[in-house]
């Protein structure tokens, strides 16, 4: 090294960025899919899964990470209808970090799974911005949140690899135009499939669980 | 100064905090309320705001500042019923920080003013943390979001001063425990007031409109 040279360390990619990667290599090795819930808190993420919890039986072998602010109770109800689970404490953040996830990934048994399911925390902002490694983020917009959601905070939706609209059942005790709201996503995501689902009611759920078999294939 | 005295330099109060700082003098002189409201997206912020356009009219002169991530959807909502309003856009970010208030405060017309109300970006988490120098944060839950979310965002009604059950009417349709719900809060924070409201049917604002008063009193 001569003294006219300078050399420049530049750090390329953030600790984020480096756990997300790491899981990419993880999954990619034991063959399994792993999509990242994104919500509102009250959008219906836990509802879905409960939904997905009897409807994808057999189909493929699934498990969850459970992301919350605090307290367990959402890895309980998952953890009632048999789904092995696993609960990520944010320790007070809005969002989960690959890290976390990458460390509960691997006390999961992988080899025998198909697919992860992590519920991020409930929040449409940030947790958009966060790379944890995953094949898919999906978001998740109850119907009796509005109508105007996509546009409000439209890097969820841009982000997104699909859409579910929940709490369908709603739908006739709400001011939701739903015609508006599949436009708003067109607006910000122009080929973003999109899911109508009423997990309390059990209705929908095939298209969506149909897309993650495509997805895991 | 002799070589043994170390001098020590420490940032007593954050940025934000200078600005929370600034902006509770503002209002000290102005004789101004200032109140802030905290929930999801959807959880019924902008809805509130209209029904309060309509009771409050002739009680208290109030204006609005509009906090969202993107669009000025909100803020025409709230001129539409005849409220002078500011939009505030986060540029991205989860929550409204206490400079751009404050700029915001200081081009709204204070002397003839008795209450501003923010509503901040939709979100239970980040917002919580940040003090924009208001007299009281408010806490919005929707009665579609669940009846857990005390216990999962305790901050929030921890830092509240006051919070609503929002779209009550929609409580025949969804499964939530309200006396659950009023357990949870108090849970978290003992003393919290709680007011249960329907925007949509004009219903239950009224209680909340004479706290607001006392509290201006």
């Amino acid at each position: 090294m001569t003294t006219k040279e300078i050399k420049i360390y530049r750090d390329l990619m953030g600790a984020n960025e480096v756990w997300a990667a790491k899981t990419r290599v993880l999954l990619a090795q034991k063959r399994v899919l792993m999509i990242n819930l994104i919500g509102s808190p009250g959008a219906g993420k836990t509802s879905l899964l409960e939904g997905m919890g009897v409807q994808l039986d057999k189909k493929m072998k699934f498990a969850v990470l459970e992301g919350d602010v605090e307290t367990t109770r959402d890895a309980e109800r998952i953890r009632e209808i048999g789904v092995p689970v696993s609960q990520l404490l944010s320790g007070g953040a809005c969002h989960l970090e690959a890290k976390l996830v990458h460390y509960a990934l691997q006390d999961l048994d992988l080899e025998h799974l198909d697919l992860v399911v992590v519920e991020n925390v409930g929040n449409m902002v940030c947790p958009a911005e966060f790379d944890i490694g995953e094949h898919a983020k999906i978001a998740v917009l109850s119907v009796a949140e509005g109508d105007d959601k996509p546009l409000k905070y439209p890097l969820l939706f841009q982000q997104a690899k699909a859409a579910v609209l929940s709490k369908m059942d709603l739908l006739p005790y709400v001011p939701f135009d739903l015609p508006a709201c599949r436009k708003y996503i067109q607006q910000v995501n122009a080929k973003l499939p999109v899911f109508e689902v009423s997990a309390l009611q059990q209705e929908g759920l095939g298209g969506f669980m149909r897309w993650l078999c495509e997805l895991k294939s």
